[in-house]
């Protein structure tokens, strides 16, 4: 089924919302954590679920090389693949191809790349990114874009968005031709210029989407440029219509874009954090590798209340870090993850009471303050 | 306070028992995963506590050199170090050093190895294992042993447990000498020669153990090399003392230990080959990254209800592993442990109706039929 949003409560430019999808409901703002391979790093389904994920990311481009999108459609699709029954969306490669850079070569009709697992040539077309969705059976598809480099010329960047603008009707048109198991978002593309990203906006919106997305962010950019593309674009996106802002970020990121009405977020930040011994808390990231942990008895945050804090000393992390320990990576994405969806949880309230301005501030003053430790 | 070993049934050789400890009860024959870094590796207690696990091990090696005796005697002692809150036994360091061959020098008062770690010269002294020990706050401790190298000549294996049997006596000299937490195995060597185990056995009956172990086995000996050595050595053992034989291993290999007489076991097995995906059935050993395991949508074992079986098929599990993903390695433990936990369970059930010799001669036969994919 096609998801169905609504929006329950606002707050100056920022809303409260639900996402209704075949799997289950999504509350926004919501945080999407990162399921690369067809698993979100160190984690069941059910420690996800008891953390509160209500919506997880499926990769499309390396699950097409790993293990290949025939298997997973004998198993029903991606859900029963990872053994996960809530909503999942499933990106369109776009931005892992750019990602490629030298390993690739973009034409109108697709690209072609270096598989980095093997070495064999690949082909992504837009049809073939909707094939391979498909047969994933996302909750949520995307649209195959033309993720714009950065920086660009004005130039570079309109064709590039133009490009990603064709992609998205026949990406549309692939989609849509059958029943689809959900539904496909378009992502708008046009780099730090603005009035590219409203003629983006202005093209997709002559198709019917399930959602839109903000794509070609998070690729180096200043927090300032993101901040301005968010604040030109997203006032002109449709109020009942979803907007996901596709691979923020740090936690200060997400509030800003929450703020200026972004709805869904992803990152393999909390996850890729964890296994680096960067831990999330209130007051700053915490590097568990520092010495000053060594004999340190108190948890990572004395004021979390997640399954990692209530149990173990930073101490233990700090060991089982030193020592390479699976445990130790379990114990860091369970606190970050905890972290991030919290974040979600209380960014929903103070949008549901109308004071989200103020808990903002807040949340970025505490974050200023670094503790002992850090 | 020093554990209580009573015999519950009995079925010829085989004793079905309990071990009372301060941290629980432990139903015997018993097997012990092992957590040499203060992590049953991949897991979380609570999950051994599900699985079923009522004993883990720790390594006074390992934990001496990383973290050190004292940032564990800070939490308390190792099961609140890892939030492990049932019975737990610590090796001695014994068989660590002689694992690391060149690396060490032996002499009447203990070794001098390098550490692995940086290095660094460390000493290993009887008293230096029983302090460590104590500091962890095991249930059980092991005195230090000088492991017997495999082949050795009758002088040589004499020699070797004759300093085994010195630092028996100076072990226990200093576990007794306060009041410890728990209570302290001897343990028998002498290498493949069955008049010095039995001259060890009966040196170390001098002294009043909480238990016995049978040590330098499982280090190299063929199978009948180690069934005579059980079969000479156990019938003479106190029938009501827990008899431990340390490393070992194989499933047949622990039915026929128990079958002799043996309460106790532990090793790496189940947990080292569930992260290199050999996986533990009724009818062998399945290697997960077999190719013909690929598109298989069944469970690693149809029979087995452990979480993994009941939720994932072989082609997710082969998946994960060709990823190196940490769920593989996480999903691939449960299994392994829940077969090993299981057995335990089923030589328990048999020996308490007095069926063990047709259970084992049962479970040897299936493991003889190979299966597809194996």
């Amino acid at each position: 089924m096609r998801p169905r949003f609504t929006v329950g409560a606002s707050d100056g430019a920022a809303r409260a919302g639900t996402l209704v999808t075949a799997h289950g409901v999504v509350e926004t703002p919501a945080f999407m954590p990162v399921g690369t391979y067809g698993t979100v790093k160190a984690m069941t389904p059910e420690e996800l679920e008891h953390l509160g994920a209500q919506i997880i990311l499926g990769n499309t481009f390396h699950l097409m090389l790993r293990p290949g999108a025939a298997i997973v459609a004998a198993h029903g699709g991606l859900h029963r693949f990872m053994h996960w029954e809530h909503p999942l969306l499933t990106d369109s490669g776009g931005f892992q191809v750019y990602s490629l850079k030298s390993l690739r070569r973009i034409g109108e009709e697709g690209v072609l790349f270096r598989s980095p697992v093997d070495g064999r040539e690949v082909r992504l077309t837009p049809e073939d990114s909707m094939e391979v969705q498909l047969a994933l059976r996302s909750d949520i598809a995307m649209a195959l874009d033309d993720c714009t480099a950065h920086p660009a010329t004005e130039g570079e960047a309109r064709e590039s968005m133009e490009r990603s603008m064709r992609w998205a009707a026949r990406s549309h048109a692939r989609y849509c031709r059958e029943d689809p198991p959900g539904g496909l978002f378009g992502i708008v593309q046009g780099g730090m210029h603005r009035p590219l990203r409203l003629a983006s906006l202005e093209t997709l919106l002559r198709l019917d989407w399930a959602g839109l997305a903000i794509g070609g962010l998070a690729v180096g950019e200043s927090e300032e440029e993101r901040l301005g593309v968010l604040e030109a674009l997203v006032p002109h996106m449709p109020a009942g219509q979803p907007r996901y802002l596709m691979g923020v970020g740090r936690p200060e990121d997400i509030v800003a874009a929450v703020v200026r009405g972004v709805d869904l977020f992803d990152c393999v930040m909390p996850t890729r954090h964890a296994r680096n011994g960067h831990l999330f808390t209130s007051s700053g990231v915490l590097n568990i590798r520092n010495s000053a942990h060594q004999d340190d008895l108190t948890p990572i945050d004395a004021a979390c209340d997640c399954y990692t804090c209530r149990n173990y000393t930073r101490a233990y992390l700090r060991h089982l870090d030193r020592c390479n320990e699976i445990l130790g990576s379990r114990l860091n994405t369970i606190h970050n993850l905890h972290f991030y969806i919290g974040l979600m949880r209380s960014l929903r309230a103070a949008i549901a009471v109308g004071e989200l301005a103020a808990w903002a501030k807040g949340f970025l003053a505490a974050r200023r303050q670094p503790t002992r430790g850090f």
